[in-house]
């Protein structure tokens, strides 16, 4: 279990009492906050006017917004003093040592698509490092974290560690990303190279692919412009479950940018390999 | 509540005692068993030796086959006198005056990276007409069912009636296809020409692509390579949601090929339209 220092004190610079709290189960809190929140706008029919960017109700912004709010407000009741980065209302106090970053719907056209591949990710960084991650996906009931040591799922299905698979070559892998349109000019071939040399590509993950990946299932992630609260989630699950995941040139990913996750070391480096030609 | 005729006498030339039945808890049982036979296969990870078409346990084909005899077991008891076409096990008096339609696992490809896209088509086929089909989901727990009069969907979310949305013109639709790798030649610029009008594009989702598009959350499917078994049993519920669905040459889409679905008639025939200039 990963405790941090916290405590429901107002912010004061000065010292205040500090207690140890059990960090998984407030970041289930957070995931049964916002799953709360977001449910009741996925599926719901949006007019040919909302897609088109006009004006009037748009499910995916409400609900987007809503949940950062609700999550917000809990992280500050709890932890006055850690920072939060997040995808709609931008970043606060993101020096501090603990920082929250949060995207309450990571894969908004799959919500929009009514599709359940969608998922809140909420994550923690200590001083730079991403400590601790949760995907949360409401409608399917399934919940998948990690520490960066060890990984695990909760679902349908019961519970369990997450291991991503043994696979060690590209010939052998199933590659996925979430839209080939997302790869342009020279990533478009370096993208398209790895594909030809997969076993199988599948599209239109988003973050479930990690999680995927984290699972077993699933043993390449390859993406490109990603926001740094699309990737730092989802770090200490892939890490904690036996993956690399790092950018395009082999840097730490908590950046964003393009980036590469894969099962096993050897298959890291193969990609990376078959990528920067 | 549409009702056929069957009786769990044993198959004869002779006349027998006919009972009306319940058709729609009928399908339901089927959903049930399917179901129950195939999750226990979700999620079992594969090893690389498996993937790369070696000897040794294949979950997907395991649990396709289970599930297609528990359901031929299933139809054949309780009626005899019908025809049946399955994925894996062919076809049997499929002159029938009734003949059942059933792919266990569409969307093997979802099934395989765990995402839970894949879905189990149940249909029915009178005389030649598809009417009725369901789509089972059951680790979501989701069921989408229609006779061609009407539509229906169970789920988390609870009971709905399926209605597509009103949309009538490309550049404000929501586009589907499974993987743009489907399209070759002249169907890929065909299908590309598509893309560049459609308000999104969305890869990979297999069957459940058509029931967002009658639950009014995805405007038009295109595909390409389809068998009928792909296609039969969602034909009665895109229709009875109000969408229209054809082959890209406006025929009668039962016996599969390159299929397009979409919303209205108007988007309908501004997709063909589209598709072949």
């Amino acid at each position: 279990m990963l405790s941090v220092h916290g405590g429901a004190a107002k912010k004061m610079k000065g010292p205040f009492t500090m207690s140890v709290v059990d960090f998984t189960s407030f970041v289930n809190e957070l995931a049964d906050l916002s799953g709360k929140t977001i449910l009741p706008f996925f599926r719901t029919a949006l007019s040919a006017a909302n897609k088109a960017g006009g004006r009037g109700f748009d499910p995916v912004t409400e609900a987007d917004r809503a949940a950062e709010l609700a999550m917000r407000r809990h992280i500050g009741e709890h932890f006055p003093l850690h920072g939060l980065i997040g995808e709609e209302y931008g970043a606060e106090d993101d020096e501090a040592d603990y920082v929250w970053v949060l995207d309450p719907i990571d894969g908004t056209r799959a919500f929009i698509a009514g599709l359940p591949l969608w998922g809140t990710l909420i994550g923690l960084v200590h001083q730079g490092n991403p400590c601790f991650g949760m995907m949360n996906q409401p409608f399917i009931r399934e919940r998948f974290w990690g520490d960066g040591e060890a990984a695990y799922y909760q679902g349908p299905l019961g519970e369990r560690r997450l291991m991503t698979s043994r696979c060690q070559h590209v010939n052998e892998a199933i590659l996925t990303a979430t839209t080939p349109a997302m790869f342009k000019d020279k990533m478009k071939d370096d993208f398209q190279r790895l594909e030809m040399e997969a076993l199988t590509t599948r599209y239109g993950a988003d973050a479930y692919g990690y999680c995927m990946l984290a699972a077993g299932h699933i043993d390449i992630v390859v993406e490109s412009d990603l926001q740094s609260y699309d990737i730092i989630p989802l770090i200490p699950i892939i890490e904690g479950a036996g993956g690399i995941v790092t950018t395009w040139q082999g840097d730490k990913p908590a950046q964003g940018g393009s980036i590469v996750a894969a099962a096993t070391k050897q298959l890291h480096q193969e990609v990376l390999r078959i990528l920067n030609v």
